[in-house]
């Protein structure tokens, strides 16, 4: 059975708190059950990890390193846009990477539209709020 | 049942003949096949359409407008890097549209990595290969 | 009499469904038949061409070339802002070329402020919706 | 019947003066003149004011915000392209204010390209010499 | 006694007319009236001047450096962004420059968030309203 | 009562040993007693906090949002100029949020003059020194 | 024998009515017979193709994708500063390509400066008028 | 005799109190007498003006043009950087126009770095104190 | 003798499982036993940190800043292109400061290009893998 | 009998040393034994010049100037990125020069793309190895 | 007596035959003929060198730097706009530094109006022919 | 014997009469020295050269290519950051190349923070004075 690890960055603990325009209504213990019962539809199994911490990000990536899982689905939220350290972190994986973002990171800030984890994941799915990382979590197991 | 219209823009009709790495072996036909399949396990009827005319694509926007498809999913291939009129003729739609791409745009040469496309879009999915078809299908069944 | 031509560009023929706030509820053939009176008025005969093709726009311009006619009306919608095609066909015309625009191209997106046909054109006017082709023709009819 | 106020900005009292390539040769007087009988043509009253100081602008478009005139064609000169204060005057007024310029602006010097009015105007003509004006006036007449 | 200044910059005499949004609805005279009486209360003299004219401003402040005031507010208003004169006076002044913004100017327009005055102020205070002058006052009394 | 929370960020528990042209003599617990009875006097209860770690700052902030204090005040230090991160925590308050700095960021390196914070925040306060952290708290009290 | 390939893109066919000082005054159809001569002297067969549709000039590129000619010249006109779709293919063609241009695009407008089709091109030769088609011919049939 | 116009701009009535390492200590009144002296050395007659005001500037530039002076020396002051206005006037002089600074523009702050007048004078003097006005009276002279 | 303090950044705790290319195949420990055995022979203590954490990375700069150690080498990885607050931190010790870089960063990504941290060391030392860090030892006490 | 100058400049001394991707296996003597012999084919007697000094390159030319050479191949090796001395030796030349490149400089890295000689030569010729000097050999027999 | 260097850069010794528009048609001995009977006048020795080279041209004012002169005049001619050698060779000198061009380098090509000697010169002279060399001389002698 | 090279590029031999805040008191005849005796203790023979041309620069690179010295150690200076010359020359070298500065130059002005030279070398060490050699020297002697 394939292990997928999806990682939730900074803030999005308070899903269903933030602004219901870009993030939906949904809790984020919600969505984790949902990735998990979807991964079991496709013989996959979901671990999720939420942290506000680069460092503990950076922390799991190097223990996904170590422990060899077959992919990873990654909302890096706001470190997306320039947290290098976790570009770093994730270039080290040698698993599909699969990047996700609730919002159309492309149609808001400016500031928002670049990735700074673009050039080290496999590709990227923004804008379908929750069923971003369904999609995610479909595409990482199709790649692994 | 929902309508969903797939477009493929300029080149992509010689899908399979183009740089493997990028693109993948596999036919544009054989995509389409796949999406119809896919779409009828979702409960949607999907229509492709390839041309490399700027002038057939907004044409078959403006079609889609009238018609009123539920919702379309489009890969604009180079033109979505510069054809503000296939932007324009979008933003015309009501429905959900997906972007994708089957590179991953963002981790490729500058000019690839902006999207006039993106704010006229509801979200947008790259970096599967023919995957990114199929994610795409599955993200605007889910939205409409 | 004077030969006026007006030439409308990509995603115009949509016009009364684009969205109204910026164009207005007006089809395309109710500003051609304005133009047309209005024409009348100024002793010039006005002949309108829609196209969403660049090709077949530049081929509209060659011939205007040919045919001699006293002035040209364009309004080149999203192309406006990247067909260098459509400037060059423009610079070979010896009549006086207006540009026009049904938006103020100049408080709105970015992208849309810089035309690259400003450079070939005796000048421009923007912003007052069916009423800019109007000027548009009283502009170029004064200028030749 | 309407009330049209007309601004001509910085060194336009020198026209006929200026560089006619750019300028024409008629003076200001006569051009205002030429306003006047084209307003009553419209049936509107027709206003002049010529000022070398962005003070005085200022104050004048203060008036025009306590007396409600119908409409306004400004003509800000080089003020154009750095003058946020009169930009911020102008964004009091709640009637229609038209810019106009005598020269194509947009081919003119790189810095002469982009107006820092545009954002608070319905709508922009350039580039018919004088008769950028008559066309202005036309448009705000139009738009009230 | 300490003796403060208060310089209102062009269209602020226009207090009250303006978009309620960005600066209140406070008529610059009963901002100038709290003012005063806050200077009292904190054993100021506070004396204030409003004009449309940058060449006045300056002037102002010309005779600022002459009689020695204690303190200066400023509010530029739209000249903040632009003029380098008004920067280059106020460098004269040895005594301390409080900038003040009725509105957030990091948060609206681009154009807006750049100040050419702040390499020459000792602190800049923006977004609350008239409330930015009372703080403005206590930050050049609390520094001088 | 008001309730008023105090963020202080990176590096700020060093105050007093840093660079004093800058930041002055005056350690973090003295400018942190001052805040409190100068709340006392304006009738806010203040609570202070500082971290040096990004995530420790979010988490914060979103307790913040849970416990509904009546505003906030904050010195986010160099994280102003990029942590994304506690923009978008910031983003999540209903309540007024200050941004201050001891040192005008405006007139200093250029890296320093851009807040990542300004679009999220009620207003801005800076080059005051720890009298920038007073006037902050009387805003924020003034804007509740 | 070598099958050499000439494009002509956008308003190509208009040449010698086009600006005699960047284009010349020599009509396509005398450029293609010369080309045609020149051919037979360096032992290659030389076949040209106009046409102002970006869709047809992609397509005529896809159908020598198939047929393997042994080298193609193109001048694409405008579309070099823009149509990341002609570039794209090219890029599909494993024979030499090398651009032409009749007037030398790095000393005239900054637009025209840089060419998008440069990074899948063999070479490029601009400046000599029609002689740059002679001289690319030259050098792509020496480089197959 | 040949009439010579001497042109101070904003703040440069202040001299002698302005900041002495880039404007020495001599009052204005003093460098318009030594210009005088040296003008009647040189066969010339100097007639000085300065204003704070930018209208002031150009009607004293507009007077110029009508009277005909032979030449014309401007520090413009802070203006250099972006009055546009007062370039635009200066460009209908027909008599050489001598720009001098004070002090070296080029190596102070960015900013003062371009000069928005140099277009359209003759030359420009910048560096040398008093002693630039001195150099650029002979320059005028010379080029008369 | 002298005590030296070694800071290791953010991902590099990994060594010698990232990328060979750029970063070898030792691991950190081993790197900290040359550094110590280095450090003996030119008579300096040296004590080695590691961390994932900016928040920690400050905390323990704070703490050299109160114990007066005589110098210290960084190497901060990824932060050393964002990191603003380490750059503060750093600022504040007042012993020499050497950074060192595994690659040789101004021959990779464009974003890896420039360090932060550069305007508060006393020189940068990359490119030479675990060799940076001993030249870095070296340089940093022959530079106490 | 037409006399043309070949003009090689820094390091193409090294030519068959080099990289020989970009520069080929041949020497430059025989390149220029190739260019004598088609020079002959020509009717042109062809003189060959190379330098790794930028002042004699200058002198080079210079002295062409002088005896009137009828015209001028040039590839300026690295110089042609920002020897503005050698762009203004050449802008003296009244005869044809061309400028050529071995490698495609438009298609390498960013810096080696534009060329500061192009405004003042004829043409440019690049990315044919050695064949790049023959083809511009016959480019300026050609031209002049 | 004072002793003054001027120096003339790269392709100056071609003065007379280079473009008469922006250099004149006076040859470069006859220059340094007048600036050496001006500086008898002015009570200094006038010494000349003129070189293509710019390690001649770092020599010279080495030796500049040792044999003490008393002031320079310096003509960087092309290397103004890029040689930082010649700049830092500048900077060695104690002695005033008079940059001067003969045509004026802000109102021609954009890579003309930078140079990169401004920040270690005293002043800078442009736009005058042989007169610039006139001015700097009186300048430099002024300053000594 | 491992044999390595020390270049000094332009103004190096100035060294000890040089800004000593930057380049320390030490003439380069000593910095050599101390150079041959640290290659002996490293089992080096080390040969060093300086010019202030950068002709001969290029040509001695060229003897190290044919030579094949073991390695080179070179202090470019101001020509690293424009020389692409020297960057070419040193790309043909098959030893390890070493980058040094005395000075931090990414601590210092901006066009000095790049070195055209960092894409063809080893690495770089830059800010220790005369130390910087001697560190260079031993990563070099290291690398080889």
């Amino acid at each position: 059975m394939k292990r997928i690890l999806i990682l939730h960055g900074v803030n999005l603990g308070m899903l269903g708190r933030r602004d219901p325009a870009h993030y939906g209504t949904e809790a984020l213990g919600l969505i984790d059950e949902r990735l998990r019962r979807l991964g079991a539809e496709l013989g996959a199994e979901v671990e999720s990890f939420q942290t506000d911490s680069e460092g503990e990000m950076c922390a799991m990536i190097h223990r996904a390193v170590e422990d060899r899982v077959d992919g990873v689905v990654i909302n890096a939220g706001a470190w997306s846009h320039y947290s290098l350290a976790i570009r770093d972190a994730l270039e080290m994986l040698k698993v599909p990477v699969v990047e996700v973002h609730m919002s159309n990171i492309h149609a808001r800030e400016e500031f928002r539209s670049t990735s700074v984890l673009a050039g080290v994941v496999k590709g990227q799915i923004c804008g379908f709020g929750a069923e971003s990382y369904m999609l995610g979590l479909r595409a990482v197991v199709g790649a692994v």
